[in-house]
This record gives C-alpha cells, sequence and structure tokens, in this order.
C-alpha cells in the first residue's frame, strides 16, 4: 500500500466490511502492524486483513515442481482452492517457466498471492550451475520481479544468518534444516562465507517493499522438520532476529507478519504462538500447520489441521494448510481440496471458539433438527460431497439417513415431544 | 473380571507390559477406578487398560442399520479397523439378525467389544410395534444376553432419568438429543410416565455386571447435537448423575466408565474434560469426538480428530473415533479406515505431549533425515497409503520427492553441512 493517502482508507474498508468489524479498528490493527493487509494495486486482490482482530486465514501453496510443470493442473489447483475456502495462495513454482506460471495464477485469481522469490533466484541459478551460485543481485532482482508482476506477499528468510546456522551446527536437530528457502540460504552462507543478503542488506530490503506495495512474510527456514526438534535454539533464535526484523519493518511503514513452524508437538503449540507474540510484539503469525506427529504421511491434512485449530485458538493468525501429500509427492488437485478444508475446518472451529463465524454453525443444526437435508448441503463446508455421500446409501425412509433410518434420535425425540417444548430456535450464543 | 482372585493379576500384568507400566500401578489405578480393563472371560480379548497412566485409546464403532445389513461388509470393517490401530470396538447393529452379527464380530476380532444392548431390545420392540413399548425385562434380558455372548463393556444410559427430561424441556436446545440410545430413554420416560429402569433398577445392573464380568459405560445420553447446545443445563445435569452411578458401580466392584460430547466448540472442551474429572472422580473419560464445529459434514472424522486430540490432551482416556459419513450414511470400510486413523493421529499427538509413544516419531524424523523412504513407510500409520502416494508421482531422482526434487531441503543442507555436524541423532526426549 504504497499510497497511504488514496488506497489504504478504501481497500482498509473493504477488509473491514468483509469481516464485520469498524474500519477505524482494523486501521488502527494494521497501523500498529498487529494485522497486515497484503495489497500489490498491480494484482488488486479483493482487500484482506490478516491479524488482531479479524478472523483467521487460511493460505494454499500450490506451484509446479522440476519433476512436474502442468500450468493447467496449477490453474485447476488454484480454483479449488478459492472454491474450497482459501483467503490466500502462495505459488512456490520451481519448475517450467516460473514467471509464467505465476503471471497466470496472479491473473486466475483474486485472492491476495504470495510467492518465494528466492525460488526462482536459486533454480534458475541451478538449471545453469548451482543454488549456492545465485548472487545478491539474483536475489533481488527475483523480489522485484515478483513485485512488479503484482505479488501482494513474499516470503523473505531474514533470520536464517550466520548466528543461526552456528547454532544449527551446535544443536542436536534431527532433521536440520527443511524450509527450501531456508536451505538455500544455509547452504548458500556456508559456501560462501557471507551474511545472508536479505539481512545484511534488510534496508534495502524494506525500500523495494515499500516502493511496491509488498506485504513481507519473515520465513521461518529453521523450522523444525520433525516434533523432537521443535521449539529448539536455532527456532528461537531466528524468531528473535525476524523480531528484530519486524520492528524495523514497522519502522520503515512495511508490512511484515511472521511464519511459524512446522513439526510441533501438541503440548508445546500454545508456547509457540506466545513466544511470537511476545518476541515479535504481536505481529500476525503465519503457521505451517503444526503437524502435531511425524507418523502420519498420506494424513497430514489431519495432522496440520490439528495444531492449526489449536496454534489459531492461542492466536495465531494465518494457517498454510498442509496437504495428505506432504514428505511424499507434489501435491494434486484432489489433494488441495482434502487440504484447504481441512485448514478451513481448523480455522473456523477456533474462529467460533473467539466468537466469530457460529452462525453457521445454527443454520446447520437448525437443518438438522429439521431433518432438511437441503438446508444441510448449503450450510456445508463442501456440499457436494455431503450430497453425494448421503445419496450414496440411500435410506428406505425419505427424511432420514442410512445410519439409523426410523430410529433416528432426532425424529423419536421430536415426536415424543410434541408440541411439548417451543421450537427450536434461540438467540446466537457463543 | 468377576474372579479377582484368579483372572485379575494376570490381565493386568498382561495390560500392563503392553503399556510398558508396571502392573503394580495398573493395578491400584483400576483397584480405584481412575482406570478400567473391559474383559469377560467368555470373549477373552487381549487385556487392554483404559484411564489412567494408560496410552489413549480409540475405539471404533460397526454396525448394520435397518437399511443396510451385511454381515461380511460389517467383518470388513471390524478387521479394517483393527489393522488402522482401533483398541476397541463397539457394535451397534441395529440390523437384521442382531445376535448373530454380534457373534460373529466377537469371533472375529480379539480387541474388546462393546454394544449398546438397548438398541436390540428397542429394535425387536420397533419391528413388532413401536420402540417405547420395551419392558424393562427387555432391557435387562438384552443386557444379559450381550454379556452371556461375552461382550466385554456396554454402554447403558443410566443418567437419562425423569430429571434430566424435564431438564431438556426447559432448555432452549437446538437439536434435542442425538443420542440413539437417549432418544429411546427419552421417548419411554415421556409415553410411560415412568422412571429410566437403568437408573430406578441400578443396583440389578451393577448386580448383572459384578455376575457377567461387564464393565459399564455410562452413556451421555443428554449429549450435545451441536455446539450450540454444549456445556448446557441438561448435559451437565446428567452428568451430575452418572457421578453419582460411577461411585455406586465402584461401591459394587463393578468397573464403570463414562462417556462424553459429542459437538463442543473448541473453547469448551478442557472445561468438559475437568467437568468429567472432578464430577466423577477421576473415572475414564470416553468421548465421542468431540466435533469442534457443525458445518463439515462430509470431513467429521477430521472435526472430531481436532475436538479428540484437544480432549485426550486435557485427560480424556479413551476417543471413539467419527467417521466421514457421519451426519450423512452407514460408513463403508473405507470410512472405518478414514476415521479410525484420524483417532489414531488424535490419540497419538496427545500420548506424545503426556510424554508416550515419541520414539516412532524419532524413528521417522531419522528416516527423513536419511531420505529412507522404506524407513519412513515402515513408521507410517498407513504405510501403504504412503507408498502408493509417494510412488504416484516418482521424481527423477531416486532418493528425493517429486515436490522439490534435487532442490530437497534435507538433501541440500546435508551435502552443505558435510562432516561439519554429527550424525543425527540423540536420545529420547519429550
Amino acid at each position: 500500500m504504497a499510497d497511504c493517502r488514496k488506497s489504504v482508507p478504501k481497500v482498509v474498508a473493504q477488509a473491514a466490511k468483509a469481516e464485520g468489524i469498524r474500519p477505524e479498528k482494523l486501521a488502527r490493527s494494521i497501523a500498529s502492524g498487529r494485522a497486515v493487509l497484503p495489497f500489490n494495486e498491480i494484482h488488486s486482490p479483493k482487500p484482506l486483513a490478516i491479524g488482531e482482530g479479524t478472523r483467521v486465514k487460511v493460505n494454499v501453496n500450490i506451484g509446479t515442481s522440476a519433476d512436474y510443470v502442468d500450468l493447467k493442473e496449477e490453474l485447476g489447483k488454484a480454483r479449488a482452492a478459492v472454491k474450497y475456502g482459501a483467503d490466500a495462495i502462495m505459488d512456490l513454482s520451481t519448475g517450467g517457466d516460473i514467471g509464467k506460471i505465476r503471471r497466470a495464477i496472479l491473473k486466475e485469481v483474486r485472492v491476495p498471492v504470495g510467492t518465494v522469490p528466492i525460488y526462482q533466484a536459486g533454480m534458475e541459478k541451478a538449471r545453469r550451475s548451482a543454488v549456492v551460485d545465485m548472487t545478491e543481485d539474483d536475489i533481488f532482482n527475483a523480489i522485484v520481479a515478483h513485485a512488479k508482476d503484482g505479488v501482494d506477499f513474499v516470503t523473505v528468510h531474514c533470520g536464517v544468518t550466520r548466528e543461526s546456522v552456528d547454532a544449527l551446527k551446535r544443536s542436536k536437530r534431527i532433521t536440520d534444516v527443511v524450509s527450501r528457502g531456508g536451505a538455500f540460504l544455509v547452504a548458500w552462507i556456508l559456501r560462501n562465507g557471507e551474511e545472508n543478503p536479505l539481512y545484511s542488506n534488510y534496508d534495502y530490503l524494506l525500500e523495494i517493499a515499500k516502493e511496491y506495495d509488498l506485504t513481507l512474510s519473515l520465513g521461518d527456514g529453521m523450522r523444525p522438520g520433525c516434533i523432537a526438534d521443535a521449539t529448539d535454539e536455532p527456532q528461537v533464535q531466528e524468531l528473535i532476529t525476524l523480531g528484530e526484523c519486524v520492528q524495523r519493518a514497522r519502522k520503515a511503514g512495511v508490512q511484515a507478519m511472521v511464519e511459524g513452524p512446522g513439526h510441533v508437538p501438541l503440548h508445546q503449540i500454545v508456547a509457540n504462538v506466545q513466544l511470537e507474540k511476545t518476541i515479535c510484539d504481536e505481529a500476525p503469525f503465519y503457521v505451517l500447520g503444526p503437524l502435531v506427529t511425524d507418523i502420519a504421511p498420506g494424513y497430514d491434512h489431519i495432522t496440520g489441521a490439528i495444531g492449526g485449530a489449536l496454534a489459531a485458538l492461542a492466536g495465531a493468525d494465518f494457517l498454510c494448510y498442509v496437504t495428505p501429500a506432504e514428505h511424499l509427492c507434489l501435491p494434486s488437485i484432489d489433494d488441495v481440496r482434502d487440504g484447504t478444508i481441512a485448514s478451513v475446518i481448523a480455522a473456523h472451529a477456533a474462529d467460533v471458539a473467539r466468537g466469530i463465524g457460529a452462525d453457521r454453525d445454527m443454520d446447520m443444526a437448525r437443518a438438522r433438527k429439521a431433518l432438511d437435508w437441503e438446508g444441510q448441503f448449503r450450510s456445508a463446508i463442501d456440499p457436494d460431497t455431503a450430497r453425494a455421500r448421503h445419496e450414496r446409501r440411500g435410506s428406505s425412509d425419505g427424511d432420514v439417513c442410512s445410519m439409523c433410518g426410523d430410529l433416528c434420535a432426532i425424529k423419536m425425540v421430536s415426536d415424543a415431544l410434541g408440541g411439548g417444548k417451543k421450537p427450536a430456535s434461540r438467540p446466537r450464543k457463543r
């Protein structure tokens, strides 16, 4: 939002309206850095606020890999994500014509789009020599190129510093580094013996962000890759650096949020959210999962939904989805749908607990009580799947389902209570 | 466990061994009623303890409905449940030859089997006239018949009393009663104007339980059927009655656990567990889900896994799974598998947080670091699905996956660190 005088009030008002909150309140949260509104005028997405006072948001990662490049499939993933409730999309493409794919995705969706520019810088260098041969210019030029295409937010791993690499070397980590961008920079630092340009030239990065309306998503290159590595020295060391980056961004008038883990056991999730909120002074917290166990490949959308719900309940603002393909392969369109829905469930469950959005649950409850199947499908996150399942096994009696048939509890009790109870409705409650 | 002198020590020792805990410790928990060991000598399942000091257990409901009766399919569900990690199975059949189906399931599986005898009493009466025409004898005869077949635990809705029906009438509940057994009894009380025989003749029930080695699972007929109804007067009124039933069971030397909700918003789950633990004096808590939102039909195994993980972290002992078919239709074998795995993930995540079972996560983490795919599949909850996904999209490079290809973070950092870091291994930690 380069031109604050002109565009901010309007997009903030639109974002506030979508949340059902007062624009002034949201404007204050954004001004203080406790909320962000990723909005690049070149893309001009539907205004979306992330952070204090707003509902929990869901991001969906898509993108090609070196082995699978199919633009049509990626656009299909983008559409599926938006259809099932994604609030934002990140294009993590590393295969094919990365710029062309990014521009096609930006054209396809009206939700904010994020990228990780260092992927392109590293990948294009890797095609000719090696990732570690990237220059500072390659990195910053990639960021500018993404900004000029209209990207709304970028992940920048500014906290992967020589200090955190030293912490990594000292650590007893099992999986070391599992962040791809983090790995690029760890390898780069070790090879070149120099500081991470995203940190040593952070002021220059802030200038670019300011000039091109880029919201920074401060990446956690040191995020744990297994639950045993969670909340350890490299992770917390990096978080402290990210807290410093948040303050410098705020001083420069640049919007910043902070990325978080990763693999975190259930009992450490609340602590992780609280740590970020204190160290990063309430900057919006954008978590990947967290995955609460390592042993469920094929079902990591579920482990991520468990962790995401608890993280959001504790104050996380933005959930990056995880698909059933995590740790195994590049996701398909179906995987994107399943991952999106799992994260939307987690975000909504936390919202309801925080007092937001339970109207839809009330509508569903009333439709269930009335045995109104169309009403139930209307209130469902995925009406088509709900309908297909219900119709897969029809019941001999039209108004009940094949689970209980005529022994439907709701039907029996409605009949038994008869007129003895007032109609099922009441004011909305938490 | 009618003959304490003979069988208890042996089965307790076996159950303790399976948990990796001292037999004396488990025996104390069982003696105090803070753990149960459902074990009917006629069935003689693999001894399984539920409650204090043991890992979180998962129950899988199977069974026919009036519209779908296929014994072969039900046995397939039982096998799938056990294969994917179910600790116990409940046969909730209401269609076909209910006794024959129950006996076939008891013969098929070596995990403890539970039933809800009132389903059979009610269903058989419904075929001739109506559920509400059940007599007291019908109800108790069904319980004895199930016990004589070897059923290890039975759900008995002793807390659905005239008092709780009055609370229901006064309440502003949306979905009233969604428990099938609860609905039978509410309808029965309203029709016959008498007290629930399972409460008025609870001493007789305790005699039967004592005689036939039956563990009681005190059912929550008043459990909320939508998140707006959670933790309300009918639910808590019933819980107080169940607390009384727990005390009377303990005095009679009968094992008892307590069933819980249901639909519960995320922020009320911890309170629900704490309520049960105080009111029911630390009796094992057996929760259904809980489902943290109402709007995800088709994905309720995920909403249930979120609630179950948090409930178990807060102290719930036994998770009843929920399948993707919940609220829609009778589950298929695939639904049973998906539901089982989701609950196993939730239970395991809570166990790890409570200091149990993280070795398997460590094995997975080490296999990931070593890019050892066979090792990863071995440590996975569902090796077949993990393998199939990984192979669905092969990578051009054999040791990485199609997500990142050669840009694999683990591979890059291993190469970059070279010999500069000690091998990835360390003592087990929480």
